[in-house]
């Protein structure tokens, strides 16, 4: 499916967020953007604007979530919008309606946009295909494919610490093959013109022409972190590998786990990213996620800012 | 019990909203006109009017339905109202309190509304009798019983449709015994002053008797749906029933699905309803669920309108 | 650890509600004068005060209690502020993050209060002390532990009927060494001056050492009572005991179950509360949960207004 025709409207405005592909830097420039003026909202007295109120945000889990939920729900409130919490397996799909009679049905509602979170890669395309023009859709992450709000706040994370992106070496660490994260994240650095991408991971985990994508690959991870301005760490999904790709957790660690150490390799104002929830001692040491180089819990922060930015865009962009 | 003398205040007005049983059409009609009025309400820019502000909704499901209380949900937002969701299984009767000592407590919250789903007949009736003047309480559909705010919106889509109820042709498909909504349905079209109504299906899914309520009774659908304004189908309630009810799907699809071919023998305006969710291929084809004659995506809009009317209504005639 | 430290600030002020340990009396009196002037809120048209509109208030319920949850619920969204609940079991925890991580992320998104429930005594005052300065922490329950929130509406509904505390001879009946609510209670009648405060049940369900706390132990219910102002009955928890520290529960009836008949023995304008939720006919049979010495709603009312008063003060007393 073609995402740029899904996802823009004929004014090549953001009218679904789907994923990276298709976008031009205008777009990400444009979220950055407005992501940079809500970061203040959030520590503000009274942490609300009034950008969505009236509105009705469905956050549809087919895959529980309660974390990425969480993001979406504190953001859409701060909006001020009005926030619906569906979880797949509650939802009338076991009663033997289709999913899309019932995203009918909410659309029917009056409702004005929909998170999701599907574990099939593509199904959030497909749900945005079917709608109608007024309601706005949000790829909260689906299957191994993508996962584009998080790409946005790192960028976010990036740009407030590293202000040209012309100049960056970025390293991405671990499973790169399993990630939902790190399609999305590689091409919108690219995006972003950031001249020097690196994945490094064992070779069961990376995949198998990955290099088309603009980046190198590397095996050792002192070597692939070298002079890095920026490391971004995946999160190890045991849950989704089978037991043979992998050495166990301790070896992991000793061949791939982020030191204090190792990170004497990166450049000297290096910051390292994790999209969490952290397993400490296996992707990372701990002194890394609490030491002066993480900023794991400024992307949190910013998560919250790049949703918003994302939510009041695509109701922007609808059809009136 | 009687349920004008519960759901009546002494002025005779919507109390609680229990059942069409002991309604007036008078009590119909305002509730329709004020759903009207709120049909606007969910697509304005902000779907929202302060009816409700400050009061304080509990939706309270015994018995899970995402669907229906999810309209409830919405349709109470819509209205500025605060809402909590309590489900039967989570709350404190597991803790040994009685359902009374828990809607108690609740009330000396200062909740001001219950919207109540119980799975046996007579339930929300018994609830509204036991609480102070103060609480509302709107049943959400109990056993097989009654489900009247299902009967308000398909009425309110009827009305939007066909003018004047003196000279219609309703018929109810399917397995009127084991719904709780064919009953319902069949006391408000009477009150509106529905001449013709009648009902289709299994005989072993009619209850006897029930001419006695103003309908007549139709074994075969064509001469069942002749020249109809308005077919209303019924869900097919499988977990509902025991296997010797009725022959498999496809035969129950065969003899009573809906499809174009058979709606040529309605009139020529006909609509067609349903309660959702749908099972396409056993109730009807698909062909007609996404066809012109089909108003079921417009009920779920007018559920909303119907619910706040409802909502609107029974907290104005509290007293004060 | 010390409580006073991490509640208080440096200007002595609530900075969290962790225990009654720690607090002195005009802290209590603050609260109790803040939530007298709540209570009317909740008797209002529009039930609801601007106190904490924009801020995020995040229910943590490690241990569920849709109880307890919901008067906290019900008392922030009574202040304006917006709610987010996360059980712990749907929460991260599952996917190998600590509960440190979790609570710190949400801190990144900017969190202002977490109610907090825990089954292990200490984790809410070892939560409190990990967070940033500008979180507060309010503890709805831990362990055996306490149960400060309790004790503070038990003393709200005591001062609305009983004027002054100095005189007053209050009864704490049922498992002492099993209640998270008795501990908090006694601590926090003794800090308002009650002069006479006594514990009665069964040996194996007093702690050994009490009199320490300042309280008169009493092994039979009539005698215990004996010209009692206030009598709180503890809810037996029986899925806390194991089977040998009790009689059977007709045999606990027997014995310190209270009636009608033996409340003669009390004061004559005694009161008789309970925390919720009643075992019928265990604790005391349905004539006294129902007569016209029982607080028992009062108590769940006053508890939505001192549960406002508490978050209004720990978020007053956040660094700015």
């Amino acid at each position: 499916m073609n995402s740029a025709a899904v996802q823009l409207n004929d004014k090549h405005e953001l009218r679904h967020f789907l994923s990276i592909e298709g976008l031009r830097r205008e777009h990400l420039e444009r979220i950055l953007d407005l992501a940079d003026s809500f970061v203040g909202v959030s520590t503000r007295a009274i942490k609300k604007v009034p950008v969505l109120r009236g509105k009705t945000i469905v956050n549809l889990f087919f895959e529980p979530s309660t974390r990425t939920r969480t993001t979406f729900e504190l953001a859409a409130k701060r909006l001020s919008a009005d926030v619906l919490n569906i979880s797949g397996s509650e939802s009338a799909v076991l009663k033997g309606e289709s999913m899309l009679d019932m995203l009918r049905n909410l659309q029917a509602m009056h409702c004005d946009m929909f998170v999701i979170r599907h574990s099939v890669s593509g199904a959030v395309h497909f749900i945005a295909s079917q709608l109608a023009p007024g309601v706005a859709v949000i790829n909260a992450g689906d299957g191994c494919h993508s996962h584009p709000t998080q790409a946005v706040l790192d960028l976010l994370t990036i740009r407030r610490h590293k202000r040209d992106f012309s100049t960056l070496k970025v390293v991405i660490v671990g499973d790169i093959a399993h990630s939902r994260v790190a399609r999305s994240e590689i091409l919108a650095l690219r995006l972003m013109g950031v001249p020097d991408i690196r994945v490094v991971g064992p070779r069961t985990l990376i995949p198998t022409g990955i290099e088309s994508m603009g980046v190198t690959v590397h095996d050792r991870l002192h070597e692939g972190i070298r002079d890095a301005d920026v490391i971004i760490v995946l999160r190890l999904q045991r849950e989704r590998m089978c037991g043979f790709l992998l050495p166990n957790e301790q070896e992991y660690f000793r061949l791939y786990g982020l030191t204090e150490a190792t990170l004497a390799h990166a450049g000297q104002d290096v910051i390292v990213m994790h999209p969490g929830p952290i397993n400490r001692g296996i992707e990372m040491e701990s002194e890394v996620v609490d030491g002066k180089a993480a900023r794991i819990l400024e992307q949190v922060s910013y998560g919250i800012a790049s949703r918003m930015a994302i939510m009041a865009l695509v109701v922007g962009a609808a059809p009136t």
